[in-house]
């Protein structure tokens, strides 16, 4: 194989690693830190912004050097491909929006587990890779296979658990080799970022961040359900009506106003109402917007491109005449008809809570 | 108006100004520096790889606080508007490939004039802001306007001319107001690098670099052609068979094999070609790859999706199995019909060069 990229590519850019100023840190160790949305500006967000979500106390910082990513099980040849092999196969570059499971979780009621994350924990990048499917074709998947194990290097003590684990997930098959499903090394141009999975990291468009495995070193392809904690015990659905766990898998329809921000005085006159809204199931289709706390919705306009599987923004504008307190909502609806719920709909975990936000503000007199 | 963003969006990021390391100097003062293209890794080129260039050798670092966009001329009410004001107007984000009209000036014959760019003075960043059209809305254009001057902050000397100038450049009304026209203060998620004309640069998607006028501080309504030296003497292509000068606008269609590079051995077997193709006049409709120096040409596939504005990657599997010389060419054509020549077309200041590229490599015994 050639070697086709200059050695500066193959190692992230320290000043391209999580900024703690641009950042609301959640927790040092494992350290989870979410994305402070008002500073957003357009559709892409810079690395050093990107929120942060770690599981396990040790993460690895590996050279792509001695690296390899082993690929094993029910395979036809087990494969060991280095950095330089996989970047060599055939590329995909995809714009996807990765939100946390755990999104809006501190606006949930009935104190759901977890870290408080407030909106924050989703953010927007260009990934660059290799389709999963095109590693899997070259081990050449036996038709046992039902799912194939992604396993990161990430393990230590999990706090949450109090135990020692190691951080894996599964995919079914149809969705490990749909051509989008990706092996990314790149973010926005730049090598991963330590703290974002370097030297490989998988991403599942349209899935919660969950699936998204970081250090990716090892594909396990595989005959039976997997039963790892992350994938049996965590980031599935614990209803009030049933004891049945429903595996998270893609992202709810949501929208977010990022400006004006909670409790902000305005002056009167026009203002311009501007956030982002998207959806894993399908594309974004409309954002409405209420200015009298959910009676009555208006259409807003778009401020970017559509794309299958990246955020996009909205604005609408307001002339804001009488003063005094106002709550302003908005409310995304995509292509298969899903919306955002006025009230959270509880879960034991606390996750997938994409209901309508809403955003106090007050006109000057 | 509200105060709809951080103070820290209001700043450039020290460590996002062009890092030397991933760029190719071509002068210190004015500052000039081309891509290394072969680093780019997806459509995104980071704001520190972002190539630059630069006329004259005062080169503004503005503070939000005090600067203004003033809008003057022949309008029905002159603005000044501060950086927040600007903010506070609806949005627009675009990705958008800016090349140089000088690109590939080393390539050409006859020594035409200028710096002598290799190939990397290109790069494609999501640039978010204002569209024009909206700010000239506000001010309320006369009938009377042909052309609208924007006039950057940058001034000083100019090696070229040997004369202090300022940068500054017309565009049609109709350009102008195009909707997709911008005065950007975001690229790629942050704030404007002072490189890039912090804090706020035009960029007219489709054409080449020289409109995307840096460190934005007037905008003037004219019913005149405007005729400054950068309108009028330099970006006009100056041809053998005529005095004419043609000004440039659109950018040509290229493409560009990132992989493999000038002068590599490679191993026998099935390599990767990979690469990037844009054109300014139409999207791109399909990139050819010739292995035999342009005898005969086959189809590449993409590599990321079709955006109106942006490069577009692309991809071929090669199956090198004689050991020697090889001449790999690629050739972009857009949905206009326009193509690459062979040769570069000469002129007298060495612009708009779009002849196929030629890369040589070597297959291993």
């Amino acid at each position: 194989m050639s070697m086709t990229y200059e050695a500066a590519q193959a190692r992230p850019n320290a000043s391209r690693e999580p900024d703690r100023s641009q950042l609301h840190v959640l927790s040092e160790a494992p350290f989870n830190a979410e994305a402070r949305l008002t500073n957003q500006a357009g559709t892409i967000t810079p690395n050093t912004a990107f929120y942060v979500r770690s599981h396990l106390l040790d993460q690895p910082r590996m050279e792509a050097a001695g690296w390899r990513l082993r690929v094993e099980g029910e395979v036809q040849r087990a494969l060991a491909l280095s950095y330089e092999e996989l970047r060599a196969l055939p590329g995909l570059s995809l714009v996807v929006t990765l939100e946390c499971a755990g999104n809006g979780r501190a606006y949930m009621n009935g104190q759901p587990q977890g870290e408080l994350w407030h909106y924050g924990a989703v953010g927007t990048a260009e990934w660059t890779g290799v389709p999963l499917g095109v590693v899997l074709g070259r081990a050449g998947l036996e038709p046992s296979v039902q799912e194939i194990v992604i396993e990161g290097a990430d393990h230590g003590y999990h706090p949450e658990s109090k135990q020692e684990r190691i951080y894996a997930r599964s995919l079914p098959r149809h969705i490990a080799v749909h051509p989008d499903t990706l092996l990314a090394y790149a973010m926005n141009g730049e090598p991963l970022p330590f703290a974002h999975g370097f030297p490989l990291r998988l991403i599942v468009p349209g899935w919660y961040g969950m699936a998204a495995v970081k250090w990716v070193t090892r594909l396990h392809a595989s005959a039976l359900p997997f039963q790892g904690y992350f994938q049996t015990e965590q980031y599935v659905l614990i209803e009030k009506a049933s004891a049945e766990k429903r595996p998270l898998t893609r992202i709810r329809p949501r929208s977010l106003i990022l400006s004006p921000t909670e409790g902000e005085r305005l002056a009167r006159g026009w203002q311009w109402l501007k956030g982002v809204a998207w959806s894993g199931a399908a594309r974004i289709k409309r954002v409405e917007v209420s200015l009298d706390g959910g009676v009555t919705w208006q259409a807003a306009e778009w401020s970017s491109r559509a794309l299958p599987y990246a955020w996009r923004g909205w604005q609408l504008p307001w002339e804001a005449t009488a003063p005094g307190p106002v709550t302003l909502s908005s409310r995304a609806t995509d292509a298969a008809g899903n919306t955002q719920p006025l009230e959270a709909e509880w879960n034991k975990l606390g996750y997938a809570n994409n209901a309508i936000q809403q955003v106090h503000v007050t006109v000057a007199d």
